[in-house]
C-alpha cells in the first residue's frame, strides 16, 4: 500500500537534496514528452529512440514503489504533494504549476505558467479539460491557503474565449464561506484577458475539521 | 504555424503504418512517466538516466513542429487528434482514452480506462481536475458522435465520492439540443459506482453550422 498522507518528517536539507535530484529528472522527461508529439525525425530514429527509453524505464524500474506515490509531510504539516498532476515537482504530465500567494483570510493565489504541445485540444488551443484542470487545482489551493483545505465537491466552468496555447495567468481567492464547505473563484487569463472561469465548493474533510476543532493551532496545509 | 485542422488526405494505409510506428513510441514514453514518479533507485542512476533521456531528446528535436501537433484530417473528414491531451496517440500525457460509440442520434459515448500514478491528487485517488479533462473529453466526443461537434461553453462537475486510481469507465451521451447549443451529460465509474458527474454546454463553430446547412452531406466529425 502505497499513496496516503505519510509524515516522513525530511529535514530542509533533504528536501532540497531531493527537489534539486528529482527536479532536473523531471524537467528532463518532460521535454521528450514535449518531443515526442512534435518530432519528425525519420522511422529509424523513432525507433532507436523507442527501444533507449525501454532500456532506461527497465533501470528505472528495478526499484520503484508499488502504486502512486501519495502526499508527504514534516513537522511543520507543510505536504509536498510531488506526484500532483498540476504542481508535482515529479510528475512529468504537471507544466508544473508553482503557485504563489502571501498569507490572507481571502486564499488569494496566482501562477504565470506556460502550456505546450502535450496540453492541446482544438487546434492551436488549450483542451477545455486542461483549463478545468489547472483552475481545480488553483482554486483548491486558494481554499488551503485561507486555511480551509478541501475536496472538490463542484466545479463549474465557464469558456468565454479559447485558450491559445502558450504562456498564461490563473487566480484564485476564497468567494465565501460556510460551515465545511468553501466557495472558491477564479479564472484564466490569455493575451486577449479572461479565457475560462470557475466557482467551485470545496469540503473541509474530516481530519481538518478535527483540527480545526482541537484548536491545535496549526492550520492544516496538505492541499497547498 | 503549425496547429490548425490540415487536410493531408493520407492514405488508410500510410495512417495505419504512422500509428503502428507511434502508437508503441508513445507507449513507451508513457511508461517513463510513470516510473520518473514511483522509481526509488539511487541518485546516480537518476542521473544518468536523466542523461540518456536528454541525448534522446537532442536527436528527436533535430527535426520537429515549429508548435504543437494540431488535427489532421483527411477526405472522409474524420479528425486525427494525435496531440490530444485525453485521447492522443502520439501524446504521453494522454492515459489515451480509447472511446466507443455506435452512429446514434443521443452521441452515447462510453470508454474504459485505467488512470496510474501520474493522474493522482488526493493520495491514492484520482486529481478531481482530471476527471474533469477525461469529463470534457467525453462530453464533447458524445456531441461530435451525435453530429453536433462543438467548443465546451460551461461544464459543471459534481464529485460524489472519491475516484480510486485504477481501472475506471466513463460514459455521456447527448442531454437535449437547442439551436447551435448541444447539452451533454455524462459520468465516471469507479468500483463502488458513480463517482462524478458531468453536464457541459457545447457551442457549434461557425465551419461546422455552414456545413450543416450547405446540406453536404458530411456529418463534422472533427472532435471525434
Amino acid at each position: 500500500m502505497t499513496g496516503g498522507f505519510t509524515r516522513d518528517d525530511l529535514s530542509e536539507d533533504e528536501v532540497a537534496r531531493r527537489a534539486a535530484l528529482y527536479g532536473p529528472f523531471t524537467a528532463a522527461v518532460r521535454e521528450l514528452v514535449d518531443v515526442t508529439i512534435r518530432t519528425t525525425v525519420d522511422d529509424d530514429e523513432i525507433r532507436r529512440a523507442q527501444a533507449e527509453i525501454e532500456a532506461v524505464t527497465a533501470r528505472l524500474r528495478a526499484r520503484q514503489l508499488p502504486g502512486a506515490l501519495g502526499v508527504s509531510y514534516g513537522p511543520d504539516g507543510r505536504g509536498r504533494p510531488w506526484g500532483n498532476t498540476v504542481v508535482g515537482l515529479r510528475n512529468p504530465v504537471a507544466p508544473p504549476l508553482v503557485t504563489e500567494h502571501h498569507p490572507s483570510a481571502d486564499g488569494r493565489v496566482w501562477c504565470d505558467f506556460h502550456l505546450g504541445a502535450p496540453y492541446e485540444g482544438p487546434p492551436g488551443l488549450v483542451h477545455g479539460g486542461v483549463s478545468a484542470l489547472v483552475l481545480d487545482q488553483m482554486l483548491g489551493e486558494s481554499a488551503g491557503a485561507g486555511g480551509r483545505p478541501g475536496m472538490t465537491g463542484t466545479l463549474t466552468l465557464r469558456y468565454r474565449q479559447g485558450t491559445p496555447l502558450g504562456d498564461l495567468r490563473a487566480e484564485a481567492w476564497i468567494d465565501r464561506v460556510d460551515g465545511i464547505k468553501t466557495w472558491a473563484k477564479g479564472h484564466l487569463i490569455g493575451p486577449d484577458g479572461v479565457t475560462v472561469e470557475a466557482e467551485g465548493v470545496f469540503i473541509l474533510p474530516r481530519w481538518a475539521r478535527d483540527r480545526i476543532a482541537a484548536g491545535d493551532g496549526d492550520t492544516p496545509r496538505f492541499f497547498e
